[in-house]
């Protein structure tokens, strides 16, 4: 393995990995020595995770068409974490796509065991992309926003969690080269924007967005339009509920990761999201468009 | 409707809902206006949810053998929520089955829908049940453990959460009147133990839980059990993810709600799931099987 690798190594910085026998990822329904296990993991250099369980053998397969990945005939892509219904796990070639489902505690569970998985099959160079959806600020719908910071709901950009009885604050950091090459895959006739904006991860998609229509709402709609402007001239774009975990995570396991979000509506007009279904596709389906012409870049295949 | 009903009737909070023309549930796949919304809703006594979506159809199914519900020849039970892929949705006669993900986020999120749901169909005494998974503390496993109460990883029985950039302090109860009723559905010959106990309602699987093998780790076995030790001499008998977020919501909304979790193994003794598939589906079969024994004294069945 040559130094520029190792340098580039996944390296999840937690030592008592090294002791465990075997390790059995409860929520991927596999474990380090289950049938495979190298051969999944080692020549992974992009996972592409989104909230949706049921997109991500869609996803896989556009990322297969799309990159020219050879699926041996009579065979299809499967789901790799069939013993469980925790989460789904498909691979295409070098490409990982893993549901991270709604909310950071949801995406933290399965970040730590897919960095885990990466670690000890010795994978380099890996991207970890969120391809998502979120609500935006003063974007025309349908806008992608690749998230510079991520912020808590304090406007804050890191995350504050109990461990052991004590708040401990976490860094998140996301790729600033990574979202600049991004940028950079915009294409003269795309018929949407793609954007560099910061990004608030927020507890919940009611309340902790500041919405007026949840089941509980203490505030009024005044409070609610102060603080968004507030959030806007702070510099943020868009509001998810994930990014934060990404952005911990990831830089802790010399990880590249961004955050690349379409926007559903804009919350300076509603808080409902009133798109039709088809629309909703169409809109859904841009950031992984972005992020597969930067794979085939990085891997060197004409766009 | 009597005073009872009334008395008894879910209701969501918030004063704004009565202005909207038609509420679009964007994570149940379903709006206020669509066919059958009040059928769907307002004979319902009974919620139960789980993390897992493919779960929910077995569920309902399961509570519609027990409880002797009639399904018409040539019907079958039919995810209502299809429309989407966020979570899904069951229903048999007055029981809900829905998911709910992992962790406080995504369980607030399908949480503040269902409940709007139910209050717009002016539903009326409707239980909320939490039927999970935990790992238990100083229990056998496969342990059934009722939540007394729920804490946050800080031991504190809030949720405190940032709401418009400040953090807000939200109360979280579970009704322990309901308890007492779930523990009294124990029978001689169960090969399982039903115990009420405090619940550490944490924010991540690995590092909230105080894991030693997650992708990162910053303290040793020593805190680790320090901790553990310490929120069992608190009444700690088990931690999940989801608790807290069902005693604010549910209770905000007159809905009287009780976490029922059995518990995987024992965390003095370890960090990793080991037990098979088939003892593990025994085990997380056992929290539904007590609350079918609620419902059926509830709807006056015979047990």
């Amino acid at each position: 393995m040559g130094d520029y690798d190792e340098e580039k190594r996944v390296k999840a910085p937690n030592k008592n990995l090294s002791s465990l026998d075997v390790d059995i990822f409860h929520h991927l329904g596999i474990n380090s020595k289950c049938k495979h296990f190298n051969n999944i993991f080692s020549d992974i250099k992009f996972v592409c995770m989104g909230g949706s369980h049921k997109r991500m053998g869609y996803l896989a397969q556009y990322v297969a068409d799309e990159l020219k990945i050879d699926i041996p005939a009579g065979c299809a892509l499967t789901n790799i974490s069939h013993q469980t219904d925790r989460y789904v796990m498909f691979k295409a070639g070098p490409v990982l796509c893993v549901n991270h489902g709604i909310g950071v505690n949801s995406t933290m569970v399965v970040l730590h065991e897919v960095i885990k998985a990466l670690h000890y099959s010795q994978a380099s160079d890996v991207h970890v992309f969120r391809v998502g959806t979120s609500g935006g600020l003063g974007l025309e719908p349908g806008t992608v926003v690749l998230t510079s910071e991520a912020l808590d709901g304090c406007l804050r950009n890191f995350l504050e969690v109990p461990i052991l009885g004590e708040m401990v604050k976490k860094p998140s950091k996301l790729d600033g080269q990574l979202n600049n090459k991004l940028l950079q895959c915009a294409l003269k006739d795309d018929d949407f924007q793609i954007i560099l904006g910061k990004t608030i991860c927020a507890w919940d998609f009611y309340e902790g967005q500041g919405r007026l229509d949840g089941a509980v709402c203490e505030y009024d709609e005044e409070k609610k339009m102060n603080f968004l402007k507030k959030a806007y001239d702070f510099g943020v774009r868009n509001l998810e509920m994930e990014a934060l975990a990404f952005g911990y995570l990831c830089s802790q396991a010399n990880i590249s990761s961004a955050v690349v979000c379409c926007t559903y509506l804009d919350r300076f007009k509603g808080d409902q999201v009133t798109a039709s279904h088809e629309t909703l596709a169409k809109w859904q389906d841009r950031p992984i468009r972005v992020v597969v012409r930067y794979m085939k870049q990085y891997l060197n295949i004409r766009v």
